[in-house]
């Protein structure tokens, strides 16, 4: 079964971060690419969709996003560990070879410039909601989710289906360093 | 091997929500305790710790500690997913006896009037730092982390070691409804 990148519907989109994954962050501006590891990012808010991402002021992605506007949240898998450590380990300013470095395949679709990373479980593509004084203070950017998509082998009809899936294709959960955890064991609690 | 409470170092209190869990959220003001779940808590800074809560204008537990200025956010177990998910369904505005139907056992620290859900593998008790147009546009909350403790079954040196320990003893991700996963396997990653 091969990957297929199936349209998830925005009101639904808060669930591809609910259950708290790890991320990669990408944006692009005049040209320059780049993707780095976030574990600090949430869903804030259903319809209009919105999430919080926290950016320190020394990573190159801030910059292109906070100048372009646009940036995309994806979901690594256990297969991109690596890929997820090193992109969060090395910074763009300086290794201009970083993507290359870190084995980083690209992609774009036809509706916006803001790169995707290949080979993830889940894409949400933002649109940057100017909070100055959020990001100044705090670190803290919110996008509003204006596309989103996912892995029809792990995400579809609005659920995670890891437990059927490869178990290399399981989000993952970083704690500190090299420290991580992949998703566990699914547990359906009756609705009252 | 009984639960131990042990202090987490302030400086590594992030660390006990990095990995995404969903948590209990709970406050007290005049004499009125409430507990609630959610799934939109996220890590905002190391020194001094800090981290952000989304708490719909709904709840009771937001009124609570919007009126104390504290309030304490907890990691619930897999042996808590039933409490978990019931104080995330139930509002105390509605149910004057949510807290006993729920079966919450509280208990509180010397330090603090804040009340602590028994049980939990991590607890976080947080000063909010006001932020008036974040609360009010976004419904989000800002918590200095003012004191730190873990289950030392699980977390120990700093670090999750779940795969050590009881299943049960699991931290909780939500994705939606009735639908959750348990932590799972430990990564490593060698630094380079």
């Amino acid at each position: 079964m091969k990957c297929e990148m199936l349209p998830v519907e925005l009101a639904k989109a808060y669930r591809l971060i609910n259950h708290g994954p790890t991320v990669l962050v990408s944006a692009s501006h005049e040209g320059i690419d780049d993707v780095m590891a976030a574990a600090w990012c949430c869903g804030l808010d259903f319809t209009p969709a919105k999430l919080t991402v926290v950016l320190d002021k020394a990573n190159k992605t801030r910059e292109l996003l906070e100048n372009s506007g646009y940036f995309a949240i994806q979901v690594p898998t256990v297969a991109q560990r690596e890929l997820t450590h090193q992109v969060g380990s090395i910074s763009l300013r300086d290794n201009p070879d970083k993507l290359a470095r870190c084995q980083v395949d690209l992609f774009r679709r036809s509706e916006s410039d803001v790169p995707l990373v290949s080979g993830c479980a889940a894409w949400l593509l933002c649109k940057l909601i100017p909070e100055p004084h959020h990001q100044q203070t705090y670190d803290l950017f919110i996008g509003e989710v204006i596309g989103a998509w996912a892995d029809s082998r792990v995400f579809s009809d609005g659920h995670w289906h890891f437990e059927d899936a490869d178990p290399m294709l399981r989000s993952l959960h970083h704690v500190a360093g090299g420290h991580y955890y992949a998703i566990g064991d699914a547990l359906d609690m009756k609705e009252k």
